[in-house]
């Protein structure tokens, strides 16, 4: 997860990486499918090393789908498609900061998920440690993310 | 489509039939996901052949998730996650007939899909095909509905 | 419930007559909120006889809201909104006949719901009462209309 | 909005005197409408007091629903429903801090909506402000969150 149109240039960067790690694991990538910032530059990583790359998209057609990605679940419901986003991941990462990324940041401690924070800024950071210190985690680069997800599958495979 | 509880033994065999023809086709299979009715056989005939199937399930967790979907989408928002199956699919197959197999059809003719209603039952081919002739068509067999589907791909490539 | 801009002169007439004996009533009315068809009119008739008036609308502003609605519920979900004016209404009256109503009157019936069919035309009786046979009631005016949900009200107070 | 389950006392009487002040302005109060926390005590206050009370449940049935609640927009939608709560109000006012708070302070801050925090914690404040100073205010009482508004009011009428 991450942000659409107010995504920087680091932040696609290591969402691009991001998304060539997610797929030399073998897992799949969700995203939130559209063809602007973090969505686009992960999914766009994940095909580059020929990954699963799926979709969740606030419209109802495909006029702003990444062409990164293979499977697009249109809802046309908004922002109220952030929650399946999050209901459908195991695990949520969260690469870099916005209004929408923090709602499903929020949405996701809700929901008692695992989240790593990449990027988030130390605000985010301390805001949300503060209101759930067990599901928050934080990473400093996209390897160490991975990182992360794997220790926590070797403790809980 | 089709009803989850209250699906006909023949319901199952068509619909598992289906799967299988869809996954022979390298379609990708779009159903509501759940171990019940329609949804678990359409997704098992097309595992049978290898297909790759996707689940757009109403609950938050994967309880209730067929065996044979490869990826649940859990949107935990009950019934209005049927206009979420429809907006994702290219076409709309509808095999036998209940209130929320209904409700779909008459979203995608909504949404100005094409639907094939395979054992809809009279009344409801009537009535569909009342409210909108171009969208609705009507198939005896799993071998139809798909033949439907290949000639309308012919003439919209 | 029933059409936007499919609404007959008939349809529109009913609706508004409907919405006088709802507000007469001391009942609150609950439409999908639109300027158009159905929703305007109904709403506009409770309006003429000083009801309260909630409208569930489909989009994120007001841009579009029937200026005879007192409570904006704005989703910005579309269609799949329809589902809220099921479940937050007691009981369902369908006026007239489109694609949206009859998704809204399936989803009544999966909620088990009483609904009472207003010129929804004979395929449309034939077919949802075939479906669910307990849930649908035909009434021929406004009145009777009124008339079959004071009796069921006699009957579970 | 606020807390559920998680509300403390202070928030609750907060939230009460909240609910009253809008009541006397002749506002609508809309809330999560739940029988738990800030949505059950400012529906409380309002009432206290004469007001309209509006609730926009995740649930699909009033089996939680706060009693102080008039008009119940029942969504069956979980968490999605947070979305709506933020379209449909004017001004949001957050009263403690949760995961759902945060979740609709976000969204409030996506909707481009004004935004007042009570009691909303060091770090929430830090975090929301630096995301989004203009849509941010902060009030240290009921009575200051009513005047920040009719401020607003004054200057937007």
């Amino acid at each position: 997860m991450g942000p659409g149109d107010g995504a920087t240039e680091k932040d696609k960067q290591l969402a691009f990486k991001l998304g060539k790690l997610i797929a030399q694991e073998g897992w799949i990538l969700l995203s939130g499918g559209r063809n602007k910032g973090i969505m686009d530059a992960v999914s766009k990583g994940a095909k580059a090393d020929n990954g699963l790359t799926i979709g969740i998209l606030p419209f109802k057609d495909n006029n702003h789908t990444s062409e990164a990605v293979d499977i697009a679940i249109l809802t046309g419901m908004g922002s109220a498609r952030n929650i399946i986003n999050i209901l459908s991941s195991d695990v949520i990462i969260a690469c870099g900061m916005g209004a929408g990324t923090a709602s499903e940041i929020a949405l996701a401690i809700k929901a008692d998920k695992k989240i790593i924070l990449l990027n988030a800024g130390q605000e985010g950071e301390k805001f949300f440690k503060n209101l759930a210190e067990k599901n928050i985690f934080t990473a400093s680069s996209s390897k160490e993310a991975i990182a992360i997800i794997k220790r926590s599958l070797d403790k809980n495979p």
